[in-house]
């Protein structure tokens, strides 16, 4: 199976990457600073990646920014930085993907904890989740020549550095763990289905 | 109480302005053809509304438009405005509307059965719909001055024309319902709630 995952350079597409490539997956690894380098802020970029890469069983996307802050101080344009950032990224490497996946591959998109559960500071990062979870389960019934979608949500990684205190007494779940969901997600038949992994 | 309702000219805001007037609040419906008129996708317009009602109780929205298109032909400015239309619409109701608001006041923002259930063409309505599901349990917890907020987010409307055969299948709740769970969620005491109609 080749597999492109968007976002390797992260802990998440990283962990997702190492356990696609040890379950005997041909993986390509791509980010913002790999060798096949993309922007997932710019459509043009997704594009060319996936023009270079050629037909592929899967893709995994492990990406998204938004902005942390207090609920009395998100702007309207941290809200749509969100959306940008973390929706409409994913979105593109959907639609742009989907001529490049062989008949019955898959996509696998990535979100979180926050969309079920809050923190604070966390009100863009939530509604982010909330969108990319709804729309893989709409998604999932239109995709064509029997593709599938599904996303990995996982709660904080034991492995991620800098924002474990913003996430006091959550469970937390390795990226070993993390990677074998996304190994499930694309070996696997499911589609439409968020796969929660809150430990 | 003073209830000021986004959207009262359509059947959900109707039928939760109707519901709240029999419960005996003073309910000011606002919509963009009544007297008290708003365009919702115009910051300066909602915040005009605020300054020309006053202090509030509780803030009802039930607003929304969203395009509806098979997945393969929704582009990104087709989910570009279902997120302006749907959810930062309803996200500028409550940003520029917490000032108006006293102490223990309510929002009470509208989604619907498509966040958590899909129909052919309505990826970008499940998107939005999710996206406010997540952003009201997130932003319950960081709003200031024992503020609430909640959404309400029914199935399909028996009384609705023109998108019963998009549902198919689909149980219908009564206006009158969907009109009691406004009353329940500006009334009652809960907060960070999506309060699911599915008849």
């Amino acid at each position: 199976m080749r597999v492109l995952v968007i976002g390797a350079s992260g802990l998440v597409g990283g962990a997702a990457a190492d356990a696609l490539a040890e379950d005997g997956c041909e993986v390509l690894r791509a980010s913002r600073s790999a060798e096949l380098s993309v922007d997932i802020t710019d459509p043009g970029s997704i594009q060319a990646l996936y023009e270079q890469v050629g037909t592929l069983d899967a893709v995994v996307c492990a990406v998204g920014s938004v902005p942390f802050k207090p609920l009395g101080e998100l702007s309207r344009d941290d809200f749509m930085a969100a959306y940008v950032g973390k929706v409409q990224a994913q979105l593109d490497v959907v639609q742009l993907g989907t001529p490049h996946l062989g008949d019955g591959g898959s996509f696998t998109l990535t979100t979180g904890i926050l969309a079920r559960e809050p923190i604070a500071a966390g009100a863009a990062a939530s509604l982010a989740n909330g969108a990319v979870d709804s729309f893989v389960l709409a998604a999932a019934t239109e995709l064509p020549r029997g593709l599938r979608i599904n996303a990995v949500s996982p709660t904080v990684l034991a492995e991620a550095t800098g924002y474990h205190s913003s996430f006091p007494g959550f469970a937390q779940v390795s990226a070993a763990a993390v990677g074998q969901c996304f190994v499930k997600a694309v070996r696997g038949v499911q589609t439409g289905r968020v796969f929660v992994l809150d430990a």
